[in-house]
Order: structure tokens, then sequence, then C-alpha cells
């Protein structure tokens, strides 16, 4: 089941377990706030899936129909699987190693009711990319860009269909701009701030497919006290898989 | 100089004086905290002027060449004169009274260093609006849009010229869409919240003509302690002409 520098964990607010390698992938504290931030029901796709952390904290959560983790890395990709097997989900969360611009083929239009991603967070052509270093193709857009994401977002979702991502603030206009410009309208931010006085360094963002332009904003979620330890509300993701 | 109901204040941070109605147009802490905001320099305008606060504030804090606040409303854009007048300032203040989507025109293309709005917030064709209540085109769009003031800012300001507003955070997609379509950049954001752990109220945005995608955003600004007094920042802002 393991392979070199693999282990399992346990995943927060769950009785999941997950593998991980903490050289090459594991997830980040991102990924546990857009699964506790996003409501998902019916047939959910999480797009860039990794470890298939997403799949496995949206189950133990909202216990929806079927969600598909699609990752185009062959090695992390296998193992999500095998965190898959393991905790004997294999009919609930299907992991699918494919490029996600070919999903449009495979699902079809109009057939997805929830879609999450927390996709690479660097433009193309910005900082200097050694396509051998690990997490590379996580961490940049060099298998896909945002605009391939929320493209294929649109087409995959129903009328009304929720997406639901997580990224840095620095790339809000793109996200803004790309997201009306495929009908996919913003609905929610709720910024991530490390303290109560300081800017934002993440964001999460509600969009509904076809919804009436209305953006509403959240209380921002704080991660860390004046004195360094962890806010109430963060003790309570990582404890429960409560919203 | 007064008419009826009018009186002369001092403006916040400065030894200058303004007319001020309380009944139809006084102007609010959005102006103040948008003249704080914004570095302006060279040859300004300020889009919908009203009592022409933002101009005053912007001469008393940047020095700038020429001013121009444009308000299409007779009655106030006649007490943004008297104002400026008061103050001795008729070389270095104009007050247009026009509709800012004739500026192009007045101006030309590519003529205009730093533009500054506080425009209406209330999207046109939403809430109801009585044109007979005070106020009402300085608080909906029926003069203008959001688009038209976008689409007029582009056109004046010259390559890597500054566009500074104000506006209310559920209205940051259309702000956000419409000025990259324009080719307004927005390179800076500072959220107004009311006290550290609520979501904005306001949000202040500074955009670059031509400029290259790269977001950042300023700790927010906090008004209210929690013990209902002002914080130290606010009592700077309302104290001085400083940044």
């Amino acid at each position: 089941m393991l392979r070199d520098n693999e282990r399992i964990d346990i995943i927060p607010g769950s009785d999941f377990k997950i593998i991980q390698n903490k050289d090459k992938f594991s997830y980040g504290t991102d990924a546990i706030f857009l699964s506790h931030f996003a409501k998902s029901k019916g047939k959910v796709v999480d797009l860039g899936t990794g470890t298939g952390i997403i799949p496995l904290r949206l189950y133990a959560k909202d216990k929806v129909d079927i969600i598909y983790g699609v990752e185009i890395q062959e090695e992390v990709a296998d193992m999500a699987k095998r965190s898959i097997e393991l905790n004997n989900l294999e009919e609930k969360i299907i992991i699918l190693n494919m490029d996600l611009k070919e999903l449009p083929e495979k699902f079809g239009r109009n057939t997805i009711d929830t879609i999450t991603t927390n996709p690479p967070y660097m433009k193309a052509g910005g900082a200097l990319v050694n396509p051998e270093e690990n997490f590379a193709i996580s961490r940049h857009e060099i298998a896909c860009t945002l605009e391939d994401i929320i493209k294929v977002s649109e087409y995959l979702l129903k009328p009304l269909g929720k997406f639901y991502m997580v990224h840095r603030p620095d790339r809000l206009v793109d996200i803004i701009y790309n997201l009306r410009k495929y009908k996919l309208e913003p609905k929610y931010i709720r910024f991530v701030q490390p303290k109560l006085t300081k800017k934002p360094n993440l964001v999460l963002i509600e969009a509904v497919k076809t919804g009436k332009p209305d953006l509403k904003f959240y209380d921002p979620l704080i991660v860390y006290n004046e004195d360094g330890s962890y806010t109430d509300e963060i003790s309570i993701i990582y404890g429960g898989p409560s919203r």
C-alpha cells in the first residue's frame, strides 16, 4: 500500500486516512479551508485533486452522491487512488488521472452540481519554473491556466451549479474577470488573513453558473491570534467536519 | 455667499473651508478616505465632485497643478464653486457643471494624469428611486453608470495614469470586470472595515491605465476600536493632510 517516503495521516475533522509524501505531495491548509468553505451536493468534481484531500473532506462533511477527483500527474493520482481504497470509498470517490481539458468530452455539458478547485497559483510565464521540481505542475500554470479551469467549469456545471475556489488575492482580478466572462457569477468572497490586522493571503470564492450579480462578503477567516495560537474558528475547522 | 440651510465647515486635515447643506448635500467619510488614499499629481479630474470635498482635500495634500471637479447637478456644482472662491483657489480648482460623458470632447484623449471618483453606489434599475429625492443622482446610477465612468476615465487618462475610486464591496465584480475590460488594471485594493473582525463596507481601489496585472492589498483600514472610539489611523486621517 505504501511506497518510499510515504506515510498515512488522519484527515483533520474526520476518521478518514490519507497517504502523503512530505517530500513530494502533501496537502496544504488551503485545501482544508476550501473544503470547509464549500457546500457540495449531488455530483461533484474536484479539479486538480492532488492527494485527494478535498474529495475526502467533502465526503466526510457533505455525504454527496459521488465525487470525481481529477489529477493530471500520474504519481499523485495513484497515491490518491490508494487513499480512497484505504477508506473503502471506491464507490463514492473516483480518481481520474487525466487532463481536465478532456472533461467536457467525458461528462458532457450541464452535468455537474458542484465544482471545487485548489488550482496552481503561479501564473504561466511568471517566475522561472524548473519542470523537474516536485509540485511544479501543482504550483504553476503549466498543464492548465486559470482560464482553462473556469472555462471547463462553466461547461460542466448545470445552470445554478456552484463553483468553489481557493486562490491567492493577487490573482483576484484574473479570477473575477474570467468568472464573469464565463458566466460563473461571483456570489461570496471570504478572505483568509494570517492575523486580524493583516491583509489577506488567501481568498475563498463561491460563484454560481448564470447567477445574478450580487456579491457578498463573509467576515474574514483569521488564522492566528495575536499571541501566535490558532483562533477558535481554525481549531473548529481542524477539529470537526462542521462548516 | 451662503444660501438657505447652508453653513461653512472646516475641511478635516486642512485649513480650507467648505460650504455644506446638511439637508441636501454634504460629504461623507468615503470622500475623506478616498482623498487620503489617492496619490494625485499633474492634471487631475474628480468625477462627480459634489461639494468639491475631494479636489479641496487633494489640493491641500498633494499641491497638484490643477484639478477639475466635474458635477452634473447644477445646485451642488454652484455650491462647490462658491467653496472654491471662499478659499481663493479659482486658479487651482475648476468646477465644471457638465455631464462627464462630454469630457472626452472637452479634454481629448490621453490628457489627464490622475482621476478620482466617489461615484453613485446604487445600480441603475436596482432599488426604487424617487427622482425628486435629494442626492438621487449622487447615490443612484441615474445620470451615468459605473461603466460610463470607467470608459471615460480610460479615454482621458495618459498611459500609466492613475485611477482612484471608492465604492461598495458588493460592486467589486462590476468594478474589476469593467476596469480590466477598459484597460485600467487594478493594482491596489484597500478594504475599509467598521471593526477589526467585520467584513468590509467600503473598498478603495487604485488602477493604472495599461498597467501590468499585479494586484496588491494593503492592510485593511479599520474605523472603530472595539470600544467604539476611532482607531489611531482614522484620527490621523481626520487630523492632518498626510497619507
